[in-house]
């Protein structure tokens, strides 16, 4: 018997695997090769490494007789499963120049055709066994398709000439100069709440287990932070004043002369900023993105506020509608869009991911699971802050009011803003 | 009219004052210029820049027309004070061959002289307006006194021949082979609590404000984990298993080529470590120090256990008497010495700072103070973890139940061990 | 009138250019794309830029109204040449996804056709206005030929399964044990010696000019170190003897844990190296290859002899033909061969590239050109050691008795190896 | 017997022995234990380390039953011997805080008390034995003097507030504005011509053999370049032009951002260096000091010279009396003065090192002595350049015709400047 939830799988595994292979297609084989930082995977790795994980994690253990496509691929693939082996050094990867892109899409091809071939003869039992697996399977590849695209972003931009990788027009923006009006604020009473996942659906670890915790009163920004909002700061000094720094992004900013976001370029006496549309002159009313931790506390602090708790936009965000979100759009904009002004949340979901204060820790009675997978989030529970809601390169249908994403605060590259928010 | 409560003020003054060259006063002034690394600083410097707060933020302030003992000294002795001015690269500490330790001793005496001198003519209102500032400056001094002993400890320890600073007999230990009882478990209910300092008391601003919390169930080992204990798990080969440790705190690890706590040290076939009292044999008994927070976090799921929260020891601990604990006593034993076996709590003050797995943060509702005395705890509030209870170089008097300390999870200098947790 | 001459010039052209695209040929854009170290250049980059070099120096200055394939090149391919303007960082070539290959060798083409063009329409003044300029070009782009199989050779060698670049096959070696006889000394009785360049010849700047020296009496090896002689140091503790090595080279050993070669791998008890056919049993009477200086001097001074100075080995070569060494043959063996025992000199040209003992530095009377030419030697004239003789990737034709090459001491990458040299 | 050879050995040995320290008495230990950056000593490292030549090269193997001071200080003060044994890691000479000054003082007299204890009882023969160690002994503690001054010059320079060493008044300066005449050129015919030591006399073993060497005719400037020649050439934009330096010296002061010698400071309008005797202004007539290699060759260039080579000085120098030279008088001023104009040499003795454009190397011939002393020079011959002449801090009677000193190129803290020199 192959009952309908399997077809549906089968159908969303097709989906997934065929967008990851959308979203690379206007790349050259050079593009997806290099790599421009530690940080920094090559394309070509997201796509052999999202293969490599449904062949690890699903064909070998649910297909008697897998034959893998090349068994040397476990070492060059594995990103950081201590327990699946040795693996090839992270900041090598832009070495692997062997195999070339064509072989990996041959990889890619041969593992489509055995999953298909699974999904086609499993029965229901062996698929539900292998259910988290295939969910965690799709989620995973969803975050790769995202840090394909913010990846892919910081390869081009060190070209000595950047130029796009989506060579779409985007909209031309008006005058930076001129009031616009603040956000609203909107208010929570706060109180014992609940927090965290629980349920059928399918989830990351690290958002549950289910739990209580206490919230005082307090309010949120109806919007994210804009580029005119971050443009204020910068020319109020705020890059030049101590008092709203965090000791350590303070340190890092004189060592590096950083003055503007990492993406900012002043330009014949305007701003423009890198874009996956190419260079592109920078939208006042549009979410400020690429602000890494330290610039977000800091523009909170001048603005008088503070960051959010991640308990706090859980709270905001929980009966909203994450579909209603801008998200990942193949043939759409890749970037932060001016929002319109009004009273009620904007971009909870999408266009930039917002920086919370929250260090990434565990919840009350977290165990991550046993074995491999288990080292998906436990053991980066360290250093990082949690971002919430997701952004403009994230796939539709992957982020949740309770999805914790996370980055050291001094990650520049990934699509990052902020929302401000106060005690009542 | 110069009320009790000054003349105490007065008196705990000149207390710490002597209390801080009492340790020093062992030294040479080649032992207090050096520095040893970028985190330590030379122990002149700490004699130093104690005596600088009380001048930039007391006598500057409150006693008109006061002579500096020397202006240059604003810029050599302040640490971080963004507000203060410039200042003097730390990493260059150690160049400060001038001013000479005696000259420094000069500038303690001046300083005391001005404030013994303020404080016999102060009238109550005066000295009421500065009684934060006073108070700071007890407890900022007693933090350098044990940042001293930390400092002093590392810069000893780097001699090609490691000397001991205070010549004193240490026990002999017994065998470190053979069983010992395990910990007793100690349960908590948990519910929403209060914590955080509150009161007329002295605390420093992150300790506040007083806020609400719900912790689930758990319990507390009734004494920190001891030498002997820590080298089962090394024994266990705890060194080489990559499941139980967070990422960063393996990378590090494997490319430092780490084996074993900081100043432990294994020759001849016997386990020794080095000490403020020179090279000794490790007892089995005495609480293990040293570890970082990755040590201490790989050590603990090891034991199948975590590290508390910090709310979760403060539940534990508020009852406690901190007097009890065994603290820093110039005259005396300046390591952790063997609990004895017991089914209430040991040690949770004193002896060694426990790391909990709590990120340090703000609590809800905090504000840092305005001005320059704000930018002591605030600007610290990323990428550390809190500890707590205080250790055997903690001045007597110096910590209490809402007391956090906070370090680097890499910190591996300080006198830091840990103590199991469980959820129940 | 377009004389033979010229017709010369325009079919050198030709052959010097299609000879470095059969040399590409096998490679894949990702190939030639990356960059492995700051001292390599990707494939394409080298591909670029001797073209870059024939539209700055000859099509820019000699054809009126050449339009620059993409005006953007200058920047991108300038490898050092700060008259010409400021270019790309060289430890980022390997980020220059775009242009690609395709681009590259169009730009190629483009060129190569204005250049053929040019001799078409040239008349003889002209020509001959631009002749050290184009035989400086010949020069130029062969130099680069070897510098691209270096540089490819190790791209390929950092892959985790390193690859063939060229599927040769190799002659299979016989066992690495048992004795082989020594090289002949060839003795020299020195005297006062002209040395360097002179006529009309075609010669970098650096080989003149012409001027005396007095050389003592001495005599060289008949032949190269083989990989036999040189396992016979490793064998006897060689890495592990300071008093062989120079202070520097002792240090740095110490530091990275060198023990062998740079390309060599103990696998499995027997010794291998990755050559440009993949990876390869040793063979015992081939020249030991990637030695750098350090470990060439080591050798010498193990053996109780020293390296030559260079105009030593000018003395021995200058009577030679160089037309009979083994040179690059992009069809043929890119490693060094096995030698026949002999009584007369053996690959004194071709090969390995000879370590001298002589820094790098200026003939008496050296003049660097003017102009951005100028920039080719002069300034490199400190810290390097000059090499003498080519080796097996060194295009035919291109070396003679005074050629001068020259690296840092600890340059590994390069076909290296040495001969040993006396006093008598 | 005990010859008057002997009693003047002893005198000598008294006296290099009291120079050492009569050089070190104004300093505090502070001063003498700190390290600034690795290639400095600490002022007691060096105290130390000249004593532990004694003790190793003639104590110990001269004097049955000699009992050392301390054994572990054959650990602590061995600089380089590979062959003596480990030792204490350079760069970390600053952390010895023990043994202290007091106690490196008595090391000194006890091994001073056991030399001329050896001297009163040896025979003429034993004393024979051991007399190419004792002058070596001479010449190396003098070495060591030099480095104290350049050292602890360093050291001084590093504090906030950088102080004299020796408190004496130096001569004010006039304008450094105004034409001054330049030097004039002295010619040398060059030939077939001798050099390097020979005969009784002691000299380093790099200074020999004597060897017959070819000169082209040549001529150098009868001064070195001064302050304000050096200042020309800055206000001319050297430091801005490329053409001038060589490759690695410009990529150098590109990262670093240098615009000036080492020492100097540009403040309130006036340019100003840091001496000895506390911060000066500059005297256009001295001899400008502290350029690094590639500073004295880009200014060379930039005047239309070159350097010279290390044998054109000492055809020069070969018939001039050192004991003319300016050397350091721990009682006079250790700084270079100003030269009054003159037809003849000036100062190719003393004042500053000057750079030649030899790379440091093995005269032809040389053989490095057997043992630990066979260390002293020859494993430094690789990326180092030959100085002549010797300083305003060399001691006086170390310096001779033959003398090579060697320094990386970009040594700067080092007393070196530069005279020019020409072909004719």
């Amino acid at each position: 018997m192959n009952a309908g939830a399997f077809t549906d799988l089968k159908a969303r595994f097709n989906a997934v695997r065929s967008r990851t292979e959308a979203l690379a297609a206007v790349f050259t084989a050079e593009d997806l090769c290099v790599q421009t930082m530690p940080d920094v995977s090559p394309g070509k790795w997201h796509l052999a490494h999202v293969t490599w994980f449904w062949e690890t994690f699903l064909l070998k253990p649910a297909q008697a007789g897998y034959t893998p496509f090349d068994p040397r691929f476990n070492y060059l693939f594995n990103s950081y499963y201590e327990a699946v082996g040795e693996r090839h050094a992270r900041p090598e990867r832009g070495f692997l120049t062997r195999p070339g892109l064509n072989e990996v899409l041959d990889y890619r091809a041969h593992v489509d055709r055995a999953v298909s071939a699974w999904f086609d003869q499993a029965d229901a039992e062996a698929v539900q066994g292998f259910r988290t697996v295939i969910e965690t399977g799709f989620a995973h590849e969803e975050q790769h398709q995202e840090l394909f695209l913010t990846d892919i972003k910081h390869v081009l931009s060190r070209n000595s000439f950047p130029e796009a990788g989506y060579p779409r027009q985007m909209q031309t923006p008006p005058q930076l100069a001129g009031a616009r009006p603040d956000p609203v604020w909107i208010g929570f009473e706060g109180g014992l709440i609940e927090f965290g996942h629980e349920g059928a659906e399918f989830a990351f670890d690290n958002e549950g287990p289910r739990h209580k915790a206490w919230l005082e009163p307090f309010a949120l920004a109806s919007r994210p932070v804009t580029n005119a909002e971050f443009l204020a700061f910068i020319e109020d000094g705020g890059y030049q004043q101590a008092e709203h720094w965090l000791s350590e992004g303070w340190a890092r900013m004189q060592e590096e002369g950083r003055s503007h976001p990492y993406y900012w370029r002043r330009q014949d006496g305007r701003w423009t900023h890198f874009t996956l549309h190419g260079e592109q002159m920078l939208h006042p009313d549009a979410p400020v993105s690429h602000v890494d931790y330290f610039e977000a506390s800091a523009f909170a602090s001048w603005a008088g506020c503070r960051l959010p708790e991640e308990r706090e936009w859980e709270c905001a965000a929980r009966d909203m509608d994450p579909s209603q979100g801008r998200w990942a759009d193949p043939d759409g904009l890749l970037e932060p869009q001016p929002l319109k002004q009004g009273s009620s949340f904007q971009a909870l979901y999408g266009e930039v991911w917002e920086w919370t204060r929250s260090a990434y820790s565990a919840y009350p009675g977290y165990q991550p699971a046993e074995g491999a997978i288990g080292e998906y989030n436990g053991k980066f529970m360290c250093g990082q802050f949690v971002l919430r809601g997701g952004s403009c390169l994230t796939p539709p249908d992957h982020a949740r009011p309770t999805y914790r994403n996370f980055f050291p605060p001094d990650a520049q590259w990934q699509m990052t803003g902020l929302r401000l928010a106060k005690d009542l």
